[in-house]
């Protein structure tokens, strides 16, 4: 979709409501909507059997329209669509949007029509948003072509959204404007059958009215386009916040062993979000409160807060929730104490979550003068003020006003970055907005609950850097099948990454040998063609302490291997190793996102726990630190349980190679695990793996 | 606290505000909240050296006052509350609101005069609520002694409100108005010098208007108390909600061994609210949605919702966050979806959580009529309504009021809860609020993310059963010090607790000779008074084959202990155990609470993880059992990894043994741990012990 077509779709200088009758709600409310939000260009009504619609006189056809139209808004009955698009295409008509249901939503039939629908707008090169979707709010410049009604006052802001559910954008107006977060373009989606969420995303990378974009979705329909404009969006400094459904949903079990268990869909879009600097959330609330708050401070230089409140409640409850949200407290430096001391009554106590207390009813100039004294101390980076809007008139609005602009005013030239939270998620009320407006005063995020989630959030997405790695040479190895121990610890080997030795030995003799080369203990391994779980067959000796032990080993594992009727029969003999800490390193093929890694501990851990963290590829060596810091058994690592401590950019090395071998055996790889990939100390070895091709 | 005293505080005929003037806004709004929520009798204005406060004569003095007072409203100087409470006890004023502050909250000569004050009520039978508070609000019979501006319109209802916190009051109340929770009575505790949290819930346990309880806790002061007033609102059927902050500090490490880093003060709070049935929650939203939800669906019979919608996106959001919560969303009973396909448009799709598509703004039955049937299917519990409260006036109000009593209707005839939850957390609006008075609509609990909380909840407190667990008979054992392996296990055995079988070896022939009794392999551990981490000092030798290692290792461990010149040397000779799950049981004396018992799994999962559930003693062998599924490596214990799966119930029953034994030592306990307590299949054993007393 050209950026060109995508910006004269939202910037039509002239509408035609195509279908509009009285008798629809959505009709009226479409009219309704362009008239009320200051739409300066033309409206036409188009109805082949009606004069007078809505109190105006209705052309029977596009084509009876005297002037020129750039969009068509659509309520035609579905079987009319195409007649419509043809009508609008043969005019120069490039842009639509399709109320109109009845498509792939509905079946068989439907879908074949909206293939239909997609290939002449294809064909023709029209912009087309919808079907079965309510149209859009360009709220900056006051282009409503919308088919449900907009509650009044319609907040203008800096806020994108994009929806995919066209029920719930009501709920999402009802609370931008319950809290007061302005927006500049809301789009429902509809079916996607030509415009897709990923285009509105770039459109709104470039829109100079938006700050920050919201998103609901309730699938990422083009996984590889969604990075692209999320890596857009983070290099022009905008945030992405997104509420995705689907935590709920079972995950996916495709791939081979462990690692499969590991990646189910939904895990997988979080970890594509966090690495694609997308803010994921939990609620319709934080959804705005958060672009909200973030489209107000923008980027924090750190995590460490300075708190000013009026109340010692709230101020243990922002505690409580800093700590959740790793945002840090800092005691406040003894000049910002002694210069705190100087305003606040005798009675309170300096600190940081900092109470100026209750005095604040008859001291209206207490909190803005602790918070002008908290936002220059060295040791912070962001100031929280807590402070509500009033919900009534006081009896002297104008001492309120000017005790707002004061405070306005200092926040706007306060040194560092101030988060405003209010108590509660109540609405701001009409004098609470007109308080702002007159004041300057900034956002107030709706309550601490929600605030914290967002302050929380503007701290990690500030630190969040994308990863600038190259992709690898294709290697030019193919396989197919399965490739077991020996194949895959021989590619693994060629590759860079450090594999316990091993000797292949055909027979019992050959297997003492090298045993004896090693030294004892040793492990004796079933090798046999396309043999994945050795383990299952007892073919997995440990512990063999001498000759006998060994010989035995490899006549008994054989022998099973034989009856079996396996072919490529052999034994890996491979020096035992003791301690250290296991963990399981595996690249999958998911679906949708690609060759994605899971990194965790092994055994106990990824059995029972699932403890891993997943990273799509390709992945840096701080990605994979930052994985493994994640790790509930991380602890492990560090040297706990007086296990000698990892060397963790060793092992991050290791990490990062496997991922570049599985980028380079290309698209006919399935899966590649390292299981277990033993780390002691500073020794990090691959002590077995599989690859598995799709072939 | 008399409950007669309680209520008559509560209850006064007749007010007088001591210190009243023009000059305080404190005065100005309590003389306000009293004229204008309907307080019937009289209010008497006393200001020594003003004749007209508030346009109203003022009485120099409670003395002057002609009438009979039942409460006094106290803000008069710090230093003067004990003549006024001398005067007013004089004259028979038995009940006392205290706003003036100066007392234990400024430093030592503050707390000396609240002890003063405490003093002087006891001795005269005073009842006082504060000092340092702003009052009360009893909304159900419209008497308001409360020093800040109440929000108009006051809604009354069935919430009972008791706050540690002054300032966070006028959130509360702000977001109750703004949310239409309606409040039974608001306290704001201030000092609790007199009057306690727990004598207020008391209260709310027998108030007819109240029908939940709503508490902000800074900290649990009684905790005796607060256990007995819990359970009396348990079984009154009231719940009581809580938001206690606090989660953010850090753990108290005061018992020895393990269980002391498990037991942090707010861990144990969690788990004494967990088993008193005090529903914890994390914001001050969910604290009154929460309640207000509760107090209008009452217990839910299970956990099993139907879900009805008009959005599919709300409906994805719903059953992500029913998963989270716990809550089931079983599939539409054949005859259900047959009913529910004659009703809603062809395209919807007929599940749970069912959409019935935006066709509801053409057909405004369509909702009601589907959750009719929904309430009818023999596989649910209960119904989950998403309706929004109307925010402005549609052209014709009487048609919306109509339906939403209509729906009204059909919501009090389900034969099951329905409980009603509005798509995001805004206002209810004046016309809502209107639609909802006029239609007898029920409670709308704001937005999907509190109101799945709340549902969360209240699923979970209709399923908490307080355990009636009589204490054990005192045993009369007492000891001092450290009681460590030999005596520890010695009264393990003694009391029910299979212990693994142990001989006490002084010299190295007694070692062989129990070992060859036990059979190889055999543990030797070191034995001398008051070694209590004998592991420490290589006292524990496990895997002895034979004779010769039983001998060297008694010979090594006597010389170590001798060398660090210990008595009572020797050492105990045990079988070796192999295979099975190590628990962790502790119990240790919380200072606040009592004793509390940890479970945990033993090794890498307590000292990495923490994997670990608290309870309060007595535990009764379901809370047991329930606590053992809490644990992240549950799955160890049911058979995981190849293990044979333990028998809980055995499991239970060593464990309720455990802490009765804990129980019956008395008040000279201070902690007692086995760890770890082996589980192989119905095996189960202590393997070691330690008790340590007070003195």
């Amino acid at each position: 979709m050209s950026a060109e077509a995508v910006r004269a779709l939202f910037n039509p200088r002239s509408i035609a409501l195509v279908g509009a009758t009285d008798k629809s709600g959505w009709s009226l409310a479409t009219f309704d909507n362009l008239r009320n939000n200051g739409f300066p260009g033309p409206v036409h009504l188009v109805n082949p059997r009606t004069e007078i619609v809505h109190g105006e006189r209705a052309h029977p056809s596009l084509s009876a329209i005297p002037e020129k139209v750039d969009l068509a808004y659509v309520m035609v009955p579905t079987h009319a669509l195409l007649d419509v698009l043809r009508e609008g295409a043969e005019l120069g008509i490039r842009s639509y949007v399709v109320l109109t249901a009845g498509f792939g939503e509905t079946g068989a039939e439907g879908r074949r029509l909206e293939r239909e629908v997609a290939e002449f707008a294809r064909e023709h090169g029209l912009i087309l948003l919808g079907p079965n979707g309510n149209g859009y709010i360009n709220a900056a410049a006051g282009i409503t072509p919308y088919g449900l009604p907009i509650p009044a006052p319609l907040v203008r802001g800096p806020i994108g959204v994009v929806l995919q559910s066209g029920a719930l954008a009501s709920a999402v107006l009802n609370f931008a404007q319950a809290r007061n977060v302005g927006i500049s373009l809301l789009t429902a989606m509809g079916n996607e059958t030509v415009l897709s969420v990923t285009d509105v995303i770039d459109y709104l990378v470039d829109d100079p009215a938006t700050k920050v974009i919201a998103l609901f979705l309730e699938q990422v329909r083009h996984p590889a386009e969604f990075a692209r404009v999320a890596r857009r969006a983070a290099q022009a400094g905008k945030p992405i916040v997104a509420l995705k459904i689907g935590s709920s949903e079972i995950a996916s079990h495709t791939a081979q062993a462990h690692t499969g268990a590991l990646v189910g869909d939904d895990a997988v879009v979080d970890a594509a979000f966090r690495q694609l600097g997308v803010i994921r959330v939990r609620s319709l609330e934080d959804l705005l409160i958060t672009a909200g708050l973030l489209a107000e401070i923008g980027k924090l230089p750190g995590r460490r807060i300075g708190v000013v409140t009026p109340s010692g409640g709230a101020s243990e409850i922002i505690a409580d929730r800093a700590a959740e949200e790793g945002l840090e407290l800092p005691e406040y430096a003894p000049e910002t104490v002694a210069r705190l001391k100087e305003i606040v009554p005798e009675f309170a106590t300096v600190q940081n979550p900092l109470d100026v207390t209750g005095y604040v009813v008859v001291d209206r100039t207490l909190l803005g003068r602790a918070l002008e004294v908290v936002a220059e101390d060295p040791g912070i980076d962001a100031v929280l003020l807590l402070a509500d809007l009033p919900r009534v008139p006081p009896p002297n609005p104008e001492l309120s006003i000017a005790a707002f602009r004061e405070n306005a005013r200092r926040i706007r030239e306060s040194p560092r970055p101030v988060a405003v939270l209010g108590n509660v998620c109540a609405d701001v009320s009409e004098f609470g907005r007109m308080i702002q407006e007159k004041s300057g005063f900034p956002y107030v995020a709706g309550g601490i609950e929600h605030g914290m989630t967002a302050l929380g959030a503007a701290a990690r997405w500030s630190e969040a850097e994308l990863s600038h790695v190259d992709d690898p040479e294709p290697l030019g190895v193919r396989g197919s099948g399965i490739w077991t121990e020996h194949q895959a610890a021989a590619l693994l080997a060629a590759n860079g990454i450090p594999v316990v030795p091993s000797e292949l030995a055909a027979d019992a003799d050959a297997a003492v040998a090298a045993a004896e080369q090693f030294g004892y203990p040793v492990v004796l391994k079933a090798v046999a063609d396309g043999l994945g779980h050795k383990s299952d067959i007892g073919g997995v000796r440990l512990g063999l302490s001498g000759p006998e032990d060994v010989r035995r080993a490899h006549e008994e594992v054989c022998a099973t291997l034989r009856e079996s009727g396996a072919s490529g029969i052999g034994a890996l003999v491979q020096p035992q190793r003791g301690g250290g800490v296991e963990l399981l390193v595996g690249v999958v093929r998911d679906p949708s996102w690609g060759l994605t890694m899971a990194i965790g501990l092994g055994g106990v851990w990824v059995e029972v726990l699932r403890d891993s963290a997943l990273r799509l590829l390709p992945v840096d060596h701080a990605q994979v630190r930052q994985a493994l810091g994640e790790l509930r058994g991380a602890a492990l690592l560090q040297g706990a349980r007086g296990s000698t401590p990892a060397d963790l950019d060793t092992v991050a090395d290791v990490v990062v190679r496997i991922g570049r071998l599985a980028q380079a055996l290309g698209d006919g790889l399935e899966s590649l695990e390292v299981n277990p990939l033993l780390v002691d100390g500073d020794r990090v070895e691959a002590l077995d793996a599989l690859v598995t091709w799709t072939r």
